[in-house]
């Protein structure tokens, strides 16, 4: 490297700390000390080796540069400012009402690919995006992850490790920004270069150890992470944290603070400088990304009557869907015989992906593929999504549409017991910002809400069931999202059930011996459980002002808290029917039964709410 | 070893084996062949090195085995018949209906400590043991943890090798069963023990790789990890799942399938045995576990009118209450300053637990210490308990004792935006089983919450705020859990406003100026979200027949829910006011304002209900 560019790399770092430094006082909070020690690492990645069109953030040929310690906020929002993308002015808006630079970088930045700030998550994200480059877009792009030391302690990170390793993602690089500090305190391995060398290397990683402030070895080891041809660089570089500020630099109890004595610290570094970095475009192609072929869509199709598990129908339809939309992925979690995946997997090899028992960053690589265009879909049993229940908060900050699709859900699955059951689902998957919520009951209705899901924004989840349940619906009928079925309804109705996926046949089994009792019962089959059809169900209750809820789940945030929502503001009466006592291991009709979740339970409940009722 | 223990050891495994055969086929489900894979490894450590009484699983000094690969139950169950725990009868009760021996241990079964089944969580949780044996009990009890080689994909296992090989816990071994096959196919590394050793060794963990199925090498191994002094052992042991039954050794395709001719596979593995082994009960010691000194308690007191926030109040009680009781223990990760747990690592540091970012490896240790009667207290941000979801889902499953204290809820955080705030906690930890949920709004009644925790079983969740909230209770005042308090109200009133944590001084100030309006607004705190203090709510509702709620959380499974649970038999009018827009960051002020869950969006909504119900 020539002396002028050594002392532009300089005056970039400080400009890069200056800028952070008024940012958060501008706020009055953030993280300046943490975005001092990133400095030149990251001027040196803007002036020199990141290829990125900033005036077109949506360039496939792009690199992606992902923070993720997110929390250095300031130092990305600076390198924006260096780069041309935001102004001065917007800089000084950081943190503040309305603006874009929130103290967390979020994709409401055009040149944010996902939300950072829950650490731990943007290399799994890194590492997505690393696979699209390599099996989907299959483009020359690089993914330059900035990580925090403190977030190593993450077992996210090493799943990470671990996949990128695999996959041999030499087009993956993360630069581990080791300032010894933490937010409490020194971190467990301080600024022990080698132990973090040692564990990155076990898995397959090709590592480098530098000092994070000398440009020269920032830039030695950026140009040789390019070269990396058969595996993933990690440039682990010893850093001072607050590093140029001699009121904070590498002292304890600074972490999340703006400085004190912002004034003192900007002359400290100099000035403020209003250098302009003219980011390096990718390079001109040829082609743009791999595109797969499409064709029509022919779904599965069962006929009425037949006995058929909502995950094989799923399985069937996303296979099928895969041939339909060449841009459609699966990823699953080791399980691919149990959640159905397996049938994609053989048609689509090219689109499948084995996350092994990696929840997490198997809902990360997801994030990662639809930030590019792809339309995941991801299963593993409901029970193993809650391990990654903060990546799908994160997805749902993050403004990613990715599709999650739980089998095994509820004690319907019988003998294997409560850890393999989702019971919680539901509620964690409805207080997810945005999310739909699905619950087949019957294989024709699974196979058409899993071709639905392709076109739904946000998270979405299916709900499958393990055990066949009979066909109930014709082939090729339509399931709107936020609709529902009136299975059992008329006008002498004086109850109404409300029911989703398996127990949708208990209730109907349930109405047809209380029609034999002489008590008309309507059933409807509320598959949409977020967005709920309320409307249907407002009118059926608005008639019969007794409701039944039945669900396969917690009483807590599941259909019957939904359906009390929809009839917050009538005079009707509900009750919910749930699972309310810890499950052992048992069969599917003696589980349902001690759930009082059946046909008999369903029915007991309607005579007693009727007695209530009429006493 | 003489070949009289060689043979014995051999007959054991192939014991261990027949019985693993006909427990799963008299289920007619379960896993087999991966029992299969670890009988010799089992059956050399329950002859010759668990120290155990199997009279008294109460024992403090008992070793503990903990089988994180919870599918190998059948093995588990044999084992348990070998050590003459249970009998023939029962262990062909498995799977069955009111079994205790479910698909997966559960501590239903008093040798077992934690329920496992979701993988990755057994070696977290021995970690956590390892570490009450080594810093709290400080008795020279060993833990063994058999994991399976598809669990080590799942980031939960390397939290575990960093924080015991950080710690240095030689009492921990984990016996790990690499049969290379998983549920769907070969795993990642296959036989590739080398693989396995480099990254486990790189944690700091000393390593040893065996073949597993000679009693010898295992032998050896055991003794060698028992005789470690400064590191935790790992055996890696190559094994064949479903060795021994030629029908399904090595071979893929039969993860968790009850073999297709048992009477076959007992034939090929000899005959059925009925030997009993006289597992060596732990050394005498002439002493107990340690146990620290407690005291009378002492909780802060905070004057009314004061400003103090919830989080700051917790840390005091909580430091008060490690005086008070010796056994109570606290764990953070790494944002004890934040948290608050700060106070009680300063004057209890025997008892303070720095877990970095690691929140799974955290909970699961405090899973562990609840075991050996210790009362953890467990401390990070509301919003990064989601990381640990699936262990709080396990600790239920395992009917253990955990505290859980989320900071920074809500919006109210401010400008650190969406990432950091929790919003759907209140949700989560509704729906795990037997779960109690708090949610102060002062600093005095979280004071009070925090010493009423010690007491609660089951899973309980503290919610705290960031932001100083006025104090509006006397100190010494009790606030029973389930109960709630009437803060305004009248026999005039006409509608009732239902507040926990920050959003009750919203609803005070609304209530305020309604009554400046002329409205007379009732208003209660119910900082009992789980149980809800129903009855009080009730008889308001009862009287008002209009209820707002109003919450700092996503709208799904919070208070509102809890509230329309509580009324849904009743003919009330409720309306839900929560966090319904995607925050950025802002001030606090602004956030609850934008939010709509502010004193005049609380003010609004009244008069808007007013009008409806009035029109």
């Amino acid at each position: 490297m020539v002396v002028e560019d050594l002392e532009f790399l300089c005056e970039l770092a400080a400009q890069l700390r200056v800028d952070s430094v008024r940012a958060s006082a501008a706020a009055g909070s953030g993280h300046p000390t943490s975005s001092l020690s990133a400095a030149e690492l990251m001027a040196v990645l803007l002036a020199r080796h990141l290829r990125y069109d900033v005036d077109d953030p949506g360039n496939p040929a792009n690199d992606h540069l992902i923070f993720s310690k997110g929390h250095a906020s300031p130092l990305y929002y600076a390198m924006l400012k260096a780069a041309g993308a935001i102004t001065d002015e917007e800089l000084l808006t950081f943190r503040r009402h309305g603006s874009r630079l929130e103290g967390h970088p979020t994709p409401r930045l055009p040149w944010v690919d996902v939300a950072t700030g829950s650490l731990g998550f943007g290399l799994p994200v890194g590492v997505g995006l690393a696979l699209t480059g390599r099996r989907l877009d299959r483009l020359p792009y690089r993914v330059w992850v900035l990580c925090g030391d403190s977030e190593l302690a993450e077992g996210s990170m090493w799943e990470a490790f671990e996949h990128a390793g695999h996959e041999g993602l030499s087009n993956l690089t993360a630069i581990v920004d080791v300032n010894r500090l933490g937010q409490r305190g020194p971190t467990r391995h301080g600024w022990d270069l080698a132990a973090y060398a040692a564990r990155i290397n076990a898995f397959g990683w090709h590592t480098i150890e530098i000092d994070g402030h000398d440009p020269g070895q920032i830039d030695f080891a950026l140009a040789d992470a390019a070269m990396s041809r058969r595996r993933p660089t990690a440039i682990i570089a010893r850093t001072r944290k607050g590093m140029g500020v001699s009121a904070v630099e590498d002292r304890e109890g600074f972490h999340g603070k703006p400085l004190k004595d912002p004034e003192q610290a900007i002359e400290e570094l100099g000035e403020v400088r209003e250098m302009v970095v003219r980011v390096a475009p990718p390079p001109e192609s040829s082609r743009g990304p791999h595109r797969f072929v499409g064709g029509p869509y022919r779904g599965p199709a069962y006929e009425i009557g037949g006995v058929v598990a909502t995950r094989d129908a799923f399985g069937a339809a996303l296979e099928a869907l895969g041939s339909a939309r060449g841009n459609v992925v699966a990823l699953d979690g080791e399980v691919a015989d149990s959640t159905r995946t397996e049938a994609f997997a053989g048609a689509h090899p090219e689109r499948f992906f084995e996350f092994y028992i990696a929840e997490q960053q198997m809902v990360a690589a997801a994030i990662g593929m639809q930030r590019r265009g792809w339309v995941p879909y991801v299963a593993t049993f409901a029970a193993f999504f809650t391990r990654a229940y903060d990546f799908v908060r994160m997805a749902a900050i993050s403004r990613a549409d990715v599709r999650l699709v739980g089998s095994h859900a509820g004690v319907s699955i019988g003998a294997d017991g409560p850890s393999q059951m989702g019971l919680e689902d539901l509620a964690a998957f409805r207080a997810v910002h945005g999310s739909t919520v699905l619950y087949p009951c019957d294989a024709n209705q699974a196979a058409a809400l899993t071709a639905a899901m392709a076109d739904i924004t946000g998270v979405s989840y299916l709900r499958t069931t393990r055990n066949a349940t009979p066909v109930i619906y014709r082939p090729g009928e339509e399931f709107p999202v936020g609709g529902s079925r009136v299975l059992r309804g008329s006008g002498r109705d004086v109850v109404t059930i409300v029911a989703a996926g398996i127990t949708v046949h208990e209730a109907l089994a349930a109405a047809d011996a209380l029609a034999g009792d002489g008590v008309a019962a309507g059933v409807i089959d509320a598959y949409s459980v977020k967005p709920l059809d309320a409307a249907t169900i407002r009118e059926a209750a608005d008639r019969t002002r007794l409701v039944i809820t039945v669900e396969d789940h917690w009483p807590e945030g599941g259909l019957g808290d939904a359906v009390l929502d929809a009839l917050a503001d009538m005079d009707a009466k509900v009750v919910k029917l749930a699972v309310r006592v810890m499950p052992g291991s048992a069969t599917t009709e003696e589980q349902l039964r001690d759930a009082g979740i059946d046909h008999a339970a369903i029915r007991e409940a309607v005579h007693d709410l009727l007695a209530v009722a009429t006493s």
